[in-house]
C-alpha cells in the first residue's frame, strides 16, 4: 500500500490484462471485466485499479472511456515489480471437469506454476480446453493477489511426463495405495537436504479415480526424481488429494511458512 | 479384507444407514440408494456389501428382497468395530452454499468430528439446511471410508463459539491478516509438546469472506485456547483456507502421519 494507501486499498480491483503495461499505455479490457467493474462493483468513471499481465508486474491505472460496455485502463505506475515465478508443478490424471477445474482454481491459489495433465488408461479426456482453465487460472490469480499465471501444459501420456521431467525437480507421487513415506516428512527432508542452497524445486504427481494402471506405472522405481509418498488414512478424492498435498508441500518445502503477504 | 478377501474388496459397495447393526438384522436401504445400487453400480441381487452407521462399526452384509425400488441388507458379522471418533473441529464463518458444501465434504475427507458454523457480520446465512450438509458428510464417509460421521452444530455467534469450547482444546485461528506464526510451526510445536500424552485435541477457525468485522474480535487475545496462525503469502477463498489448513494440521498434528488405511 505504503505510497498509494489514499488510492489503492484492499478492495481496489486487480485486473488480469493481455497488453503490455507501460506507463501512460491505455490498455482496453473486455466487456465481462467492464460488466464486473461497472455493474457489480459498480465502479465509478475514473476510479483506481491495478493491473497485472503476468509479464510486467503490477500497476496502477485509472479507468478512462465513456463506453460503459467495455472500459478503459491508463496505467499510471508500477507498483510491484514481477516477481520470479516459483513454485510446485502439478501433474495429475485427468479427472471430471468439475475436479479438473477445482484443481486448477485451488492450485493457482497454491502457487502451482505448471499443470500437466496426464492422459491414461483411466483418466476421463483426451483432450481439454486449455483456453478455459487457463481463464480459471486468471481469475484465480486475480483473487488470491498473484502476479504470474501458471501454465497449463496440453494433455500428455506419463511416459511423455517422466522423459521430459527435470532432474533436479523432486516428484512427489501421492500413491493412493499408501506404502510411501509421510509427505509431511519427505518434503521436511526436502527443505533439509543443504540449507545454503537454493529453494528445492518439486512437483506432484496425482493419479485419476481409480488410480493409474499397473502397466502405466511399470519403471516407476528406477526414476531418481520420483518419490512415492502418502497423504494419510483416508482416500481422497482427486481433487481433494492436489489441494492437501499442495498445501503440506507449501508449507514444509515451499512459501507456505513465509508470512509476507503481497502488498497492494 | 483378510477374511472375506473373496467377497469384500475395495469395490464392494459402503453403505450409511440410520439402523442399528447385529448379526441377522434386516435393515431397509432408501430409494436413492437402492438405484445407486442396482442401476448404477449393476449389482445383482445377493451381491456383498458393507454397512456402517457412525455407532457399530463396519458390517458384512448381503442384498435381500425382490423390490428393485428399495432393496434391504442381512446384516452378516461385523468386520471391524466402530473407532474412537477423534479429529480436529472446524469452526468457520457461513461462506456462500458452493463453498459451505465444499467445506462439509472436504473436512469430512480429512477427518473433521465437529463443523461449526459461526453467525458474524460478513457471514452469508443465519441457518442452516443442517440436515442436507449432514447428508454431504455422509456421502463424504462413504467415499473415503471413513466409520464415523461428523456433528454439524447449528449456527452460533462468535461469543458462544469461545464460551462453549474446551480449554484442553487448541483453537487455531486462520488470521488472513497475517501477523501469527506460520501454522506447521504452531502444528509441529503442538505436538511436541509432550510425546507420552495422548494425541493433542485442536480445531480451526476461519472467517468468512471479508473477514471478522473488528468488535467480533474483542478480547480474543485473551482466550487461553486461541492461537493465531497464518497459512501463507496468498490470499485463500474461505474453502480453500479450510483444506490447506486441515492438510497441514492433520499432518502435523492429527493422523496424517498414519499411513495405515482403513481395510475393508
Amino acid at each position: 500500500m505504503n505510497d498509494h494507501g489514499d488510492i489503492v486499498s484492499a478492495r481496489t480491483p486487480r485486473l488480469f490484462v493481455d497488453a503490455a503495461l507501460t506507463p501512460e499505455a491505455i490498455v482496453s479490457i473486455g466487456p465481462e471485466q467492464t460488466h464486473y467493474l461497472l455493474r457489480v462493483m459498480r465502479l465509478s468513471p475514473a476510479s483506481a485499479v491495478t493491473v497485472f499481465n503476468g509479464r510486467d508486474g503490477l500497476w496502477l491505472g485509472q479507468l478512462v472511456g465513456n463506453d460503459r460496455r467495455r472500459v478503459g485502463v491508463r496505467v499510471d505506475k508500477q507498483l510491484k515489480p514481477q516477481p520470479k515465478s516459483i513454485g510446485p508443478w502439478l501433474a495429475f490424471g485427468v479427472p471430471k471437469r468439475h475436479s479438473l477445474e477445482t484443481m486448477i482454481q485451488k492450485g493457482t491459489e497454491l502457487g502451482v506454476t505448471k499443470f500437466l495433465p496426464i492422459a491414461s488408461e483411466r483418466s476421463m479426456a483426451e483432450r481439454l480446453n486449455v483456453e478455459r482453465l487457463v481463464r480459471i487460472a486468471m481469475e484465480a490469480a486475480e483473487q488470491c493477489e498473484r502476479l504470474d499465471i501458471p501454465a497449463v501444459e496440453p494433455v500428455m501420456r506419463i511416459g511423455d511426463l517422466f522423459h521430459g521431467w527435470p532432474d533436479d525437480r523432486v516428484l512427489f507421487w501421492c500413491d493412493e495405495h499408501g506404502g510411501g513415506e509421510p509427505f509431511a516428512d519427505a518434503a521436511d527432508a526436502l527443505l533439509d537436504e543443504d540449507p545454503n542452497k537454493p529453494a528445492p524445486q518439486w512437483g506432484l504427481m496425482i493419479g485419476p479415480e481409480g488410480g493409474f494402471a499397473p502397466s502405466e506405472l511399470d519403471g516407476l522405481d528406477e526414476l531418481s526424481f520420483l518419490k512415492r509418498v502418502t497423504l494419510g488414512p483416508r482416500i481422497l478424492r482427486a481433487e481433494t488429494a492436489a489441494v492437501v498435498a499442495l498445501a503440506i508441500g507449501q508449507a514444509l518445502a515451499g512459501d507456505g511458512d513465509n508470512p509476507v503477504r503481497s502488498a497492494a
